[in-house]
């Protein structure tokens, strides 16, 4: 069968699960909370209805194959995330899964399976904007999360991660031991199709990108700038110890930076997402004595992260000595970078070239389960969908005929494997 | 009879008010509101006890002087302001005011009257931090508030200045019709004990101060940056357009210029004491389409005030044109500077030196009343009290030895007028 025929398939899949999980200004799929575990009911209902099986991994990751196919033998993975930012979108996670399930599906009504047996994997947790942590599902799917991360809060409910994950039937014991929850070996590939992010492939008018690599981040997600309040009008300038200015230098000298490093060629974003002082006590007349703010950078290389990371917290000691004011840091976050198997692109790219789709060869700037995978031994690729108005919001726009061009790519990409 | 001995009625009023307008951590006397209105009910008893006259003005500042005085001849006005901010000190304000009290209990207690009779006014709306205007009790007074003044909201209740006002007894239609409630002719002169709101005298030693001016201010309460939001990883430095990044820049773009005007000897103080992102949509991997800040520029000259704002929003112009955001005002609020009567000022000095009592003339980088009286054409005159801790925080320490000094100089600066 041709996989075009399951396009009011996919489109049945998205539209149902965006009623389910609507907020009503975009979606909300909270990370082991609510709409993660709609979104996850109504696939596994789905999916029972088409007779695969499905199951969950101990850290309540969702795992759908055909029932012909071993649990136990090699088998090339395919999926995405369950969950989405506040306020977000329904394509971000949700169309790897639901490009998945149409390869199932066509394997499962032509009767022509592929050689290396498919399964499609709904991972939780991917999304950091809930227990400022990202791929929360696949480190507990490979023994990476810690004492640390399992006490991180809900940013709404502040329940431990812990709890969350208890409650959606992970099984905690086995997590805390940090040993893989499975046997990376028997995967012979995990692919991943996911939207753009970002807006290149719009500018540059390509339905689909292969992805070369993804960036990795180091975040604060709390620095405290702390100085000394006092009258507006009554303290000279070189008795201040203002905490904003010093925040704004800290920010332009990193800005400054980050130019001289781009010029250079070097692969860098920086960015401040959160900022500000303190609202219990800040007044237009006040000098500001606490602020607040978020740090993250991100590259492709882990050596340009360590070394502008140094050059930050450097920064923010010669800020201290200049304007007597101190920084206090977090916990430091690092996501590690990844390049993606460089046969699984090549082929990927094939495939693209022999069906006559335009595609480009990119990075990606945002992060992805991939990364794991791919850092963990397992043979990983990704393939990008154009995407209008960016992600983590409600406007991101996905076409549907841009996507079943990725599953076609896909479905002919994993039917290369052996 | 000697003013030290009213040492114990001071010490009882700034305890007794201290008291009736706690909040737990400092005192909160809202402008035109409970703990103002406390405190003012208070100082009414007091005085009418004592055998004074009370009386409000159109605008609900409260008049004290005793009755054997004429309300109509020349007089002399000692005083200061009823109300503090959220949180604040005892002593900012209220010093005055018993100061003048206790000026007209020894004139009251001895028999001995001065030859310009004495009136002391306790003025309500000094503090800017209720509703956005600082000096509004004394603005209504000279008939310097307009219908955008009085449409200004309470910070906590939402409530119209002019609702407030009249809450309070104020004579609404008097005030729109913008022109002194008094007539300023009359009044000899205009004499402000206040404590220190910095921190020189405590470093120079000195109980007393003589001020020669009052800066004044141009201030923002909110300017917004607009830029767009977009997923930290995936928009590369030069498609950004980062609100945060653009008012990092103008800050410390502002913070140049004052370190060079400085260095040029030009008196100025630049402060933005509240800043932050959208709570409504920040986060750590998003780029901030919007950034809120106040904005306040402070100098004795008003032609350093034009210039510094004018360089503010050129530079503002530069960065939006740079960065691709922009900058929107609220309403600018100008106080103006003012310059103290010289031959006051050389009155207290005078009275300084022969009780020998250690003093400097300082400016005051602060704002107060006295600055609307001296630019309506009253000779006016300040006296700062050493204190400790700065002001508008519950740690101001002014000690009550000090005070009894500064209302020693008071008196016999208001004997000596003729």
């Amino acid at each position: 069968m041709d996989i075009l025929e399951l396009r009011p398939v996919a489109e049945m899949l998205f539209s149902k699960i965006r009623e389910l999980t609507s907020d009503g200004v975009g979606v909300t799929r909270e990370s082991y909370g609510n709409g993660e575990s709609v979104a996850a009911d109504f696939l596994r209902e789905f999916a029972v209805e088409q007779g695969f099986e499905v199951s969950s991994d101990r850290a309540a990751n969702l795992l759908f194959r055909l029932p012909q196919t071993c649990a136990e033998g090699a088998s090339v993975w395919c999926g995405s995330h369950l969950d989405s930012v506040p306020q977000g979108g329904n394509y971000d996670g949700l169309a790897g899964i639901v490009a998945g399930l149409l390869c199932l599906l066509a394997q499962k009504r032509s009767g022509q399976l592929s050689a290396v047996p498919l399964q499609v994997i709904g991972i939780r947790g991917e999304e950091s904007a809930w227990f400022g942590k990202a791929y929360v599902g696949s480190s507990a799917l490979f023994g990476q999360l810690d004492s640390d991360d399992l006490a991180l809060k809900q940013r709404n409910t502040g329940d431990s991660l812990a709890t969350c994950l208890q409650r959606v039937g992970a099984d905690l014991e086995a997590i805390q031991l940090q040993k893989p929850l499975f046997d990376p070996s028997r995967v012979r590939a995990y692919l991943e199709l996911h939207i753009e992010q970002g807006p290149v492939m719009v500018a540059r008018k390509l339905p689909l990108a292969v992805v070369s690599g993804i960036r990795g981040n180091i975040r604060h997600n709390v620095v405290q700038c702390i100085g000394e309040a006092g009258h507006s009008g009554a303290v000279p300038r070189w008795l201040r110890r203002d905490a904003l200015f010093a925040v704004a230098d800290l920010i332009m000298r990193l800005d400054e930076h980050w130019s001289v490093l781009l010029e250079r060629g070097t692969d860098l974003v920086v960015t401040t997402g959160i900022m500000s002082t303190n609202p219990a006590e800040h007044a237009v007349t006040r000098i500001p004595s606490q602020v607040k703010f978020s740090f993250e950078v991100r590259s492709k290389s882990i050596d340009t992260l360590e070394a502008f990371y140094q050059l930050m917290r450097a920064e923010c000691t010669a800020i201290s000595r200049e304007r007597q004011v101190r920084f206090e840091f977090d916990r430091r976050l690092l996501s590690n970078p990844a390049v993606m198997d460089r046969q699984l692109c090549d082929l990927l790219a094939k495939t693209c070239t022999e069906r006559g789709t335009p595609f480009e060869v990119i990075p990606s700037g945002a992060g992805h389960d991939a990364s794991l995978f791919e850092n963990a031994g397992i043979p990983s690729g990704m393939l990008f969908i154009r995407n209008q108005n960016g992600s983590h919001n409600p406007d991101e726009a996905m076409e549907i005929a841009d996507f079943m061009l990725g599953v076609q790519v896909l479905e002919q990409t994993i039917n290369a494997l052996s």
